[in-house]
C-alpha cells in the first residue's frame, strides 16, 4: 500500500458513510456501551399505540401477548398470527412431508452446502468436552451429572432474510447434547431453506409461529404444542421481550441485540478484504455495527475508499448505508495493543484479527463472542461453515455470556453419596454452622448423623 | 418398624401438620407446578401501596427502585437504604478490618467449620473439567477459549437467619474459576459471621445494601460501587424481580424461588432421620417444601409420628408448621419406581434418596438440582459440608437449570483460525448458503476467500 491522499485530518468526506475517526472520538460514540436501554424509536412507538392503545410500551405489548397466549392456548395464538402476521386461520404445525418435500426441492449446490454446514457444526460440539464426573476423594462419591435438558425450541427469525443458518448453529449442538425432543418456530410461511434445514437436522416438531406469540406459545404450551424446557435463538425486539418475560418458567440462551463485527487490521491485511467483511456486516440490520480498527492510516484510507466503491452497486444500498453511518466507522489506534483493549472494552459480538502475529494477539482477547484469527478466517466462514455456532452474545454480553454451545443444552444435578464415616465426621462442622445461622432443626438433622443423641 | 395403628385410611389426624396423601392428591396438589407465577398476598400489596402508590405492583415497585439507582448513584442508594432498610446515612463499604475483626471475633468451633466448608467447597470445585480446548482435525485450529468473567457481584440475604454459608457456596466457586474481582452485598448491619466468612473466602470488596437496590447498585455501578459484569445468589421476591430487570446488561445465575426437598424412602430408612430432614427443610421459610415419597405405609406413618413428637419443642414453630401444612406432605407411592418418576416430574432442588441401592436410583434421576444418595448423605450436609454449592435451581427449573459451579463463573469465546487451504474450500459453500438467505455482501466476502473474482 501507498501513500495516498486522504480526506484531510478527520479523513472523512462530507456525506461519507464510513468515518475515519480518533480513538476518543470512537470512545465517546461507536465505541461506547450505553449501560441501558435505547430509547425506542418513535415509528415502533406509535405502531403499537395503533394496535395496542395509547401509550403502550412494547413490553406492556408482550406481556399482553404472552398473558393471552398462556390462558388462551391455541386460539389465543391464531388470533395474534392472524393479527400481527396478517395469516388467517393458520394450523402451525408443519408435517414431516412437507420438510422432506423443502428438502428434495433444494438445488443441489445449496443442498451440498447446507450438508457441509451440519456436518462442520456437528463435527465441532462433539468435540466440546461437556461430561459427567466424580470423585472419591473426598469420602464417599462427590460429582456432576450432566443431563441432556428433555424438550428444547429454537426460534428461527423470518422476515425479508430468511436464516435456515441460525436454525443449524441451534439445532445441532442440541442434538449433540443428547436433547430429546427439538422444535423449530418460525414465522408463517417459511422459507423451503428453513424446512429443509429443519429436516437435514432431524427436528422433531417444526410450527409456523412467530414473535412474542411463539416464545409464548413455547414456554406455556398451547393445545397442539406440547411446552417446552429450554428457548434458543435470536429474534427481532418482541421476541427478545417474550424471552425475557418467560424466563424462569423456561431456560433462554440469552437476550440478543443487533449484531456487532470489530475488524482490527494491520498493513498485512488486504483492505478490500476488510472492506468486504465490514459490508457483509452491515447488510444484516440498518442497527448493525462493523467497526475497523487499525494503527495505519494508510489502511484505513484504503478500506474507506474500497467500502465506497463497492456501495456504489451494492444490495440493500440504503440498509447498509444507515449502519455504516450511524453505528460503524474506522478508528485509528495508536497501535495494535490499544486496538485489542477496546475491544476486550466493547466486548464484540465478532472480533476479526487481519493482522500479522494474530494467533499471539487472539491470546490477548478477554471479551469476544467469537475470535476469527487471520483474514483468512473470515466472519462469514463462521457464520455458516467453520463449525462453531454463529449465535453469539451481542451488546457487550460477551462479558458474561458466550456463543451457544453444548453447554446450553445440558444441566447438572450434583450428586453428594457421602461415605457414613465422612457423614460422622462432617456433621458436628454442620451443626456448628447452622446453629450461627439460627437453624436449629438443621441442627439437630446434622447431629443425628454424627451419632448424637435424638433429639 | 412394626405396623402400629394409624390415624385412619387419610392417614392424618385433624391437625395434623403433615398430612399423608395418595399419588393422585398429591400430583393436584403439593406436587404440582403451576406453570406461572402466583398471586402475591395480598399484605404484600398493601406494603407496597403505602410505600409506592395506589396499584403499584412488585415489578412496578422494583423498576422504580432500579431506575434511581441507575440515574442517581449512591444518593440514590443511600434514600432508599433509609427508605426500606431504616439505616441512614450509611457508608455502604465494609472495610478490610472489619472484616478480619469479624473473623478474630469468631468462637474457635464456629471458625474452624467454616474454613472446613471453604476447603471441601473448593476442593469438589477445583475437581469440575473446565478448560479451553481445540482441535487440529477441521482444518487450522478451531476451538472455545474458557475465560474467566472479570467482576462477580454476590447477593447474601440478611434478615432473620444470616446466611454466611451461601457467601461461600458463591465465593469459593467464583475463586476457583479465576474470577478476577469478587464483591458481596448483604443487608445493612451484616451478621459478624458474613463478614468474617467473607474474610475467609478472600472476597475482595463488600457492600452493605440490600434487595433491589443493592441488585441495581452492583448492575449500574454507583460514584461508589463499580459495576459488575454478573450477579449470583438468592434473596427475597424484590431481589429476585430486581435481578429479573437487570439481566442482559449483567448476567445472573437464575431466578430463585423458595426451597424445597424431596426425600424418598424405604422400610431401611430411618423414620426419626427422615423427619429430622423434613423439618430442617420447613423451618427455612413459611413457602418451603418438605415432601416425603415411600412405598410403605409404615413408614409414612412413622416419619409423621416423629415429626409430630419433635414439633412439639422446635424453634420457630409457626413457621414450621405453615410450611409442613401448606406446601409440604407425604405421599404413598406404589413404588419406588413411581416415586422417582414423581420426583422427575417435580424437579426438585434437593432429592434425598433414603432407599436400598440409592445408587442405582440416583441413576434414573433426570431432574434435581441435588441427588442426596443415601440417608448419611443427608440435605444439611450439602448446605454446609459436602462440596457442592448449596446454590440450586427451584421451583422446577431443574428441568434446565444447574446448581452454581465453576461454569457461572467463566465465559466462552469460540477461536475460529482456518488455514487458507480450509478456508477457499469453504468459502464457495458459505457463499452458496449466503445467496440463498439473500445476502449478497456475505457472499462477495466468502467469494474473496476463494480467490474468486474481486466483485
Amino acid at each position: 500500500m501507498t501513500r495516498q491522499g486522504g480526506a484531510g485530518a478527520g479523513g472523512a468526506a462530507p456525506g461519507t458513510p464510513i468515518r475515519i475517526v480518533d480513538v476518543e472520538t470512537a470512545r465517546s460514540s461507536i465505541l461506547s456501551r450505553r449501560r441501558h436501554d435505547a430509547d425506542y424509536p418513535p415509528a415502533l412507538l406509535r405502531g403499537l399505540e395503533r394496535r395496542f392503545g395509547a401509550r403502550t410500551t412494547p413490553e406492556q405489548a408482550v406481556a399482553r401477548i404472552v398473558e393471552e397466549v398462556r390462558s388462551g392456548g391455541a386460539a389465543a395464538l391464531a388470533r395474534w398470527t392472524a393479527e400481527l402476521d396478517g395469516v388467517e386461520d393458520l394450523d402451525p404445525r408443519v408435517h414431516a412431508a412437507e420438510l422432506q418435500q423443502a428438502l428434495d426441492g433444494l438445488p443441489g449446490a445449496l443442498r451440498r452446502a447446507l450438508l457441509r454446514s451440519v456436518e462442520r457444526v456437528r463435527e465441532f460440539h462433539r468435540r466440546q468436552p461437556v461430561a459427567s464426573w466424580t470423585t472419591h476423594e473426598l469420602g464417599g462419591t462427590l460429582g456432576q451429572r450432566v443431563i441432556p435438558i428433555r424438550r428444547v425450541g429454537i426460534y428461527v427469525p423470518g422476515g425479508s432474510a430468511p436464516l435456515p443458518s441460525s436454525l443449524i448453529m441451534a439445532a445441532i449442538p442440541a442434538r449433540v447434547a443428547g436433547v430429546e425432543e427439538v422444535v423449530v418456530c418460525t414465522p408463517p410461511r417459511p422459507h423451503p431453506t428453513i424446512l429443509a434445514a429443519a429436516r437435514l437436522c432431524e427436528v422433531d416438531e417444526v410450527y409456523q409461529a412467530g414473535g412474542a406469540q411463539a416464545i409464548a406459545a413455547m414456554a406455556h404450551g398451547t393445545e397442539a404444542i406440547a411446552p417446552v424446557d429450554k428457548i434458543v435463538g435470536a429474534g427481532n425486539l418482541f421476541v427478545t421481550l417474550a424471552k425475557r418475560q418467560v424466563y424462569g418458567l423456561v431456560g433462554i440462551d440469552g437476550l440478543a441485540g443487533p449484531t456487532e463485527t470489530l475488524v482490527i487490521a494491520d498493513e498485512t491485511a488486504d483492505p478490500a478484504w476488510a472492506a468486504a467483511d465490514l459490508l457483509a456486516q452491515a447488510e444484516h440490520d440498518v442497527l448493525a455495527t462493523a467497526i475497523l480498527l487499525t494503527p495505519s492510516r494508510e489502511v484505513a484510507e484504503a478500506v474507506q475508499r474500497e467500502v465506497e466503491r463497492r456501495l456504489a452497486d451494492i444490495d440493500r444500498r440504503e440498509q447498509v448505508e444507515s449502519s455504516l453511518t450511524h453505528q460503524s466507522g474506522i478508528v485509528v489506534t495508536p497501535d495494535i495493543e490499544t486496538a485489542v483493549a477496546l475491544a476486550n472494552d466493547f466486548g464484540a459480538e465478532h472480533l476479526c484479527l487481519s493482522v500479522a502475529d494474530a494467533e499471539r494477539w487472539a491470546e490477548q482477547v478477554t471479551s469476544a463472542g467469537g475470535v476469527f484469527v487471520g483474514e483468512h478466517s473470515c466472519e462469514v466462514l463462521g457464520d455458516y461453515v467453520a463449525g462453531p455456532s454463529h449465535i453469539m452474545p451481542t451488546g457487550g454480553t460477551a462479558r458474561f455470556a458466550s456463543p451457544v454451545n453444548v453447554l446450553d443444552f445440558v444441566k447438572i444435578s450434583s450428586v453428594i453419596a457421602l461415605d457414613a464415616e465422612t457423614s460422622a465426621a462432617l456433621a458436628p462442622l454442620a451443626a456448628e454452622i447452622a446453629r450461627a445461622e439460627s437453624l436449629t432443626s438443621h441442627a439437630a438433622a446434622a447431629d443425628l448423623r454424627s451419632g448424637g443423641d435424638d433429639v
